[in-house]
């Protein structure tokens, strides 16, 4: 696919996907696009509108079908492959990450964890060892790894950064509180929590004054 | 302030909130939207629009204070003031949130946890008591909680953010894997890791057709 496709329709696939896989879940084939604009909250038109940046799956009259366009959004997602990944930071983030089995029912394999705390390193979570972070360049250079995920402190993950990059790696999801500069070749997805309880904090104090726009 | 303000300028703030800090650990006392504009990879006149629907904080040829900028937008986002927070869930992604210490130093403070899990019932983590989740709606009603969140399965979510927004409470930190609907007094943020994930997976395989307007 060559044309370009703006990040704002890109983050609502999850999102059609999550939706879809409930109408799956509660025996639900076919739904028209105004009756999943009333489940999401968005209109009719962006649906019809994001899902046309990627082919032609609603047909006049009978709507979507279910099962084929949550199959053909995994694939646009790309999670119908697996990934290897890699947490650098095995703290509290880090941990309930491995932890977390949803990731690995959907073909995100987390295969070692990463730190510099003696006392962490040679433990093992949910069977994942917790290695030296010196080791990190000889691991990303005999290993496979799609993604780094980094939950380590925001000055150490401008290093760490440099260092997986020139090995080659090219997804990281960064939780760390920092934006990341990184080469046009490699993708950053950010979770700031600090930054989004903010946001709540924002919300919270100025309920009449805020325009919904998220969806 | 009865100017409607957008989500997308909302969610920027904290990032300014955030270089702004870093400007000021690093002793720049004054910027101009230019150079803050460089550092933050957006457009000085981005900068400008978005501070502007809050007050009036640039001078034409001097630029930004960048600590009275700072404190202003600490203002607008609402984080001078001290919250009560209550976790929900106090599985891995709870635990890691009541041990990340930077909330409370920011005014977030964890004062209870709930579960359903008879093992968990009774443990405390960094302080924090969890409690039986049955004993949540008397809690809620005889102390002061400001925000609540929500770190269970999406079933369980549904269910208990109807009875905590009964109980009155106002906001919502949502980490359970479903939209909520909420009445338009009570305001939700969400955050959805799983989605988040299936973004990166999706930049991963599509590099070169992203128009990247996430900020």
């Amino acid at each position: 696919m060559d044309k370009k496709i703006s990040l704002a329709v890109i983050k609502r696939l999850p999102r059609y996907y999550r939706y879809l896989g409930d109408l799956l879940d509660n025996g639900i084939t076919r739904i028209s696009s105004k009756d999943l604009s009333k489940r999401m909250n968005v209109t009719a038109s962006q649906i019809r509108q994001d899902l046309n940046n990627f082919g032609c799956f609603g047909q006049q009259g009978y709507g979507y079908n279910v099962e084929l366009l949550y199959d053909e959004i995994k694939k646009i997602l790309g999670i119908n492959k697996q990934y290897n990944l890699v947490i650098i930071g095995a703290g509290n983030i880090g941990q309930a990450l491995v932890n977390y089995i949803n990731f690995q029912k959907r073909g995100f394999n987390f295969i070692a964890m990463f730190d510099v705390n003696p006392r962490l390193i040679g433990m093992t979570i949910r069977g994942i060892e917790i290695y030296d972070i010196d080791t990190l360049e000889d691991f990303l250079k005999t290993h496979n790894v799609d993604i780094v995920v980094l939950t380590l402190p925001k000055n150490n993950a401008v290093k760490v950064s440099k260092i997986i990059i020139d090995c080659g790696i090219k997804g990281i999801w960064n939780f760390s509180h920092v934006d990341l500069k990184t080469p046009p070749n490699v993708v950053v997805e950010n979770i700031h929590l600090t930054d989004s309880m903010m946001t709540l904090s924002y919300k919270l104090n100025n309920k009449d004054c805020i325009i919904d726009d998220e969806y």
